[in-house]
């Protein structure tokens, strides 16, 4: 029995609230269940250095968290003077799952930068960061079609992720945070719209773990991404 | 006329909402008009190297702004390696002002964090935050007291903090940003629920101005704070 | 009794030698008691970034403390890699009160950096440099007049600043460190020399004060800031 | 037809040098084809301080790459002052395959440093370092068995790496520079001996691909790594 | 002939001001022509953790430049975050110096750092540093003699140091700054009050110089030395 | 007796091998014995800012040592953020040392950067570092004479150098770890192809040393750097 009482293949209760700040040109509050992410997708004008005179724009994203978005209070990065490894790693991983289905020569030379602040963590932040940008991302194109910046949308499919693991023996949908401390396995999935693969990172907790096992994991993460990218089509209207 | 069409001695509408973060031991999501600042106030055992074995704790605050709670994106601190001189300042008027109705013996050897972490910004988030903290405080002192860590109230007072300026040659209590970014001068007052002053910071921005109109902004002040004296009052039952 | 037996309203013995780095624009050693501060002004051609192309000039300060000026040796800012942001607040007041009594476009696009370096501190660091850094400024922007590189005198005021408080339960002027360290509260004043308010930073240290503590430091500052704006017109010539 | 003119199926030549630095405990190094990693294992009595006293060891990786390893000079990282985010999440991926076939607790309170230095980059340096890697700890460990530290073997199985990826449409086996670099998809395997799943890596660079695709590459890592986990036999001899 | 028409053997006016710190154990303002250099030595209870235990103290030096000790105004290293190269050059140069005459035994488990920082910069701030230092530190370590913290005193000998090198082809003794800059090679030597070497750092500027050249500036530096040692007997008392 | 059982002017085994790295525009495996240095030359179009459009180019040198190249493992400096003090001072050393023989307006405007990664150090790595150097550079700017980037050649003179020291009472020649870490002085000699001095850095570490002894050492250097120099023009063809 998993401690949320869920079977196996259901996910937390999702919400995706859009245009939750009053500045950014696309926003989403995202939750799975306890876990709780502000998402602000941020025009800007110009691209980074290594893009400039290329007639492409880029999408970029940054990932933090609040100090006591867990059990016990973390230590400010800000504070601290550096990012952690683990949070490089979850901003890159942002990053490169939403320029995976942007068309960047629409954008033209204009740069998108997704911020992923996490208020609150249960598990799963970075999932549901991918999952809840692509909301705010979506948004901020929408209004640079509107605007008439660009006439191209640039949006070619969604993007969603989940992650999934053997808990207690037990492939599982949607790890929470007393399951992820435990998994033997996890995995984390970003598929787009149609169902193609923009990333897998799958890691051997405790043990390796079979390819059988694997092959559970992944079509669990399917049907999740499946039910997400339909919350996803609801919230943009 | 002011921008809101406010009377020149009237707040914004201000919000105190309790236990927003299942985790901290106190929380509070504070609101003055479209300025947003969620704080925790967290528990720790122990307290910092300077204060070992001194049979005392403390209070101490970190603040921090998300990169879009701003008109234009603001880079972010944790990525830049430092907090700003602005951060700073802020931050350690934050841990004064809560120190100030502190009984900081009757906590024993234990420390409480406070994270003032800006959602958005409209002018007045250093106020705010000093108005949530007291209330993320006295939440986190009561936890302690009915867990029976400590057996005294350490709390001696309340403390709360209002901004004012001079507008187009108008003394005007609680600043929006539009205000503030063209107030010829600006003042924060930090005062006890008792009326007692616990840090004023004055600026002439434009030009000096004269006493007069500082205690003008002091009358000012002291109404507001009034009123957000009673807001706390009600927030904490 | 005050530990230098000074009567409440009286200064430490106040010097202002200028001239006394043989490269700065301006310079000045200026002393309360036994605190020292040396004082230079640079003269930059440019401005920064944010002021580029606007047809105005910047002047900027900066505050550091030699690692043996306090009775125990600090740590070397430059060793450690960061400033404090006890330093960061008073660089960021000391640039504030001189841009508060200079006309910027009279500068045309030039920086005028003031270095203020604490030799020994005995209490009131920050208000001697505010003091011996207008005397720098008026002799760089003297320089700037005699050169011909401007022709209208960009200084508008004079600017010095005192600080007050309550020590033993009375108010008293130009706090040295061990009156400073005991204080009950105490305040910063930056004024004009016509007497206008440039900053005030009042802080309840041990307990709330009254406001009519704090008019009664006020006035304290008016006096003493009258005798510095004097010994500063006698250093200048 | 691939650049190298290998088949899709057919690794670079792979070579595994032991006991190519005179100080460390263990040590390799690793060639894929044109890339070099040294690999050095170092031995430590105590352990991180989240681990005291626990009654366990701990197994570490750190990674860098010479400043000319690559076709032009990348800047130093030590002299840029921070490590770059890819380096961290592949040196966090290397720490995590060695533990994960390392009884830790067979350690003692020790730990064991692994450094992996690139001194020339040709694509694939994250599994090159992986496979040498557990070259250097399986010598590592055997000093200490053989030295008497530890009684029982702490090396639970082997552990190797190699990279694939859809090149022109055509899934292919252990990457190199040029294919990489124009890779349509590409995926990290990290395998045990006994063919478990340590952990996966799999990126759509410019699309999404398919699960199929995946398979296959999956099918190309299994039978590469099996040759690789040979070569590892014969050089710990 | 030199800029400031000196002979060549002759070095610029030098003067030992001590007790210019009213809290540092030892201190000197040391002046060689328009180079002036603050000098405090400061007593810790206690050594630095590579030495604990071990029954032996320390003395270690910083050294700084203020921002406008140079003609044009450099960048202050705090604010830069982090020291130069030539600034850990020579301060470890003067710890170095300092330590070749200290028995390091017979200060007991205490540390004295030595802190130089440069109030106006015209050529040899390093030699002018340790000169002054070896004063500071001699004040220092009395001052621990006459309050009974140690019996023996720790100072072996003198030492003192001096910059000379080729200018317009001419050897020339104590190089100021205008010399410094167009040297075609310029060597400092540390040498002990007994005439011994404790360190030279010879440096061809321009071009490679030859070993009669060389032999001619040490033959230099032997006579400045020698008056420095009896300057730094004069002003101990 | 050395520990190595070398006559007292008898160097290490010394070898020099090119063209170790496939990108580099120059590069030299040195070895002085046990000590290894991997050195490479990079061409950069363009020159640091300081020397933008003053037509000529740059030399730089960097230098770092594999956290296990000693006998037990330092710290990565990429890790701890910075470059320690005796880093930055060897590469600033060597980075003078190849100024010092090029004819820096015959490179164009161009940077040359010298990369020294020390992979097993045995002592004398600054040495073996700088002799490697100038071999990588003129294979570096013979490349860039090949390709008809310059028509002069801008090497001057060769360069190389070699540590010497006092040890148990006798002057030796290349000083291997063990008797570094326990001369009683060393000296470290950079010399040219015509024997004329480019650096001399001389250091008691014990004691004070007599001049008679600073002339053995440089008498042994001049051999030493005489067999070097043949070796060096063996290696470059």
């Amino acid at each position: 029995m998993r401690p949320s009482e869920r079977l196996a293949d259901v996910l937390r209760p999702v919400t995706l609230e859009t245009k939750v700040n009053r500045y950014a040109e696309g926003s989403c509050l995202v939750t799975f269940g306890h876990t709780k992410v502000l998402v602000t997708a941020s025009l800007d004008e110009g691209v980074p250095p290594f893009l400039r005179g290329k007639g492409q724009g880029w999408v970029t994203a940054e990932y933090g968290m609040l100090p006591r978005a867990t059990h016990t209070r973390g230590r400010r990065e800000a504070a601290q003077g550096k990012q952690s490894g683990r949070t490089q790693e979850i901003q890159r991983l942002i990053g490169r799952s939403m320029r995976a289905v942007v068309d960047l020569k629409a954008l033209g030379e204009r740069q998108i930068s997704i911020d992923c602040d996490v208020l609150q963590a249960d598990g799963g932040t970075r999932t549901a960061a991918i999952t809840g940008a692509w909301v705010a991302l979506r948004l901020a194109t929408r209004y640079m079609l509107d605007e008439g910046l660009i006439t191209k949308d640039p949006i070619l499919d969604q993007v969603a992720a989940i992650s999934c693991g053997v808990f207690e023996g037990v492939p599982v949908l949607d790890l929470e945070y007393e399951e992820d401390s435990n998994a033997e396995a996890d995995a984390n999935f970003v598929l787009t719209g149609s169902g193609d693969i923009v990333e897998i990172q799958a890691t051997g907790e405790k043990r390796g773990f079979t390819r059988a096992e694997f092959e559970t994991l992944f079509d669990l993460a399917r049907k999740g991404i499946g039910e997400l990218v339909e919350l996803q089509k609801a919230a943009v209207g």
